[in-house]
């Protein structure tokens, strides 16, 4: 069978990594499925020291090695494996390892700008936004980057101001025009999960 | 089965229509299927004269028997038919004709204010709102509006200011919170049809 490539958008904690392992954990029985996290083709930035690495705007279209993504989801389209690579959040740094990834039945892509980059957008077959409003994700972000990643009120508000929300309202927000279907509330909405899944589930079963 | 009831709500000409006739067709050979629209259940207005009905505010809640339709839409939750009300859109008022509806395994209820009416939103499964553009919505309602119904460019920008977009960004647009699934570009969207349809039938055939 052809791959599917499903994109998955929509702002910071808005629920897409939810989305796409219900997405994943429902399908898995009927095919191969594989998650790529767009975040792992942030830039390779071996020339920049830790200091420099660390102003560079994460949240922009920029910082992105696009053209190996498009290869390598071009690749598993053509059911070749591929090396994913992987990024290290805490050099802010393309690690030495990558991942084998195996060629799949249906390939889930999702991050912030996954429908911010033209030439990224055309690569899929079915594009979900998920559309969770702007104070509910600051909340979500803020608690996980206090609680689980140890930081400090103020440098999450100071990120989230500085550059997370103009991002978001000059890339990320814009985006949403282009999905084929947008989900609430992310990954708690249990009825648009359930119609995500019996297509996928149905595809796979063709 | 237990019978599903389906709401899909959304601006004037934003394509719930089509999305419901189209969710109807690929349904059919699964089960039964009706589709009920709400503004049938506009209010009896004998005791009023034709130039006092020309008046009313058809794009507001209140212009809607709400009881009725919850009441009708219980009966066909517990697979008793209903006499639904036709309204005359000639004479702006209930037709004295009704029409059976049998008892059916999804009954598909569209209108503009579907998820606007508190008791009403509580009824559906499922609800879906189907969210094109304002400008584009315009442009079909005033096509529509002037080659299929004889209006003229005048009265048919007069109407849309004075209630239908005051109306829709009061009580059509916020309602939008309440979906569980937001259809961009209406009956166009192939994509997202493929996902309500496979969905439904799966429902259905289970």
């Amino acid at each position: 069978m052809k791959t599917i490539i499903i994109g998955i958008a929509g702002g910071t904690a808005s629920g897409k990594t939810t989305i796409a392992r219900k997405i994943y954990d429902a399908s898995l029985a009927y095919g191969s499925v594989t998650i790529i996290k767009i975040d792992d083709y942030y830039k390779k930035l071996d020339h920049l020291t830790f200091e420099e690495r660390k102003k560079i705007n994460y949240d922009h279209p920029n910082a992105y090695d696009i053209d190996l993504l498009i290869s390598q989801l071009n690749d598993l389209k053509q059911k070749k494996a591929i090396n994913k690579p992987i990024y290290d959040f805490i050099t802010h740094n393309r690690s030495k390892d990558c991942e084998i990834i195996k060629p799949s039945n249906v390939v889930i892509v999702e991050g912030i700008l996954t429908f911010a980059i033209p030439e990224l957008r055309q690569m899929f077959d079915v594009k979900i936004y998920v559309d969770t409003p702007d104070d509910v994700r600051f909340i979500r972000r803020l608690t996980r980057d206090i609680k689980l990643r140890g930081r400090s009120l103020d440098s999450v508000i100071d990120q989230y101001l500085s550059t997370v929300r103009p991002m978001h309202l000059m890339f990320v927000e814009p985006s949403k025009l282009y999905a084929d279907i947008i989900i609430p509330e992310g990954g708690e909405n249990q009825v648009a999960i359930d119609f995500l899944v019996a297509r996928i589930v149905n595809i796979l079963k063709e």
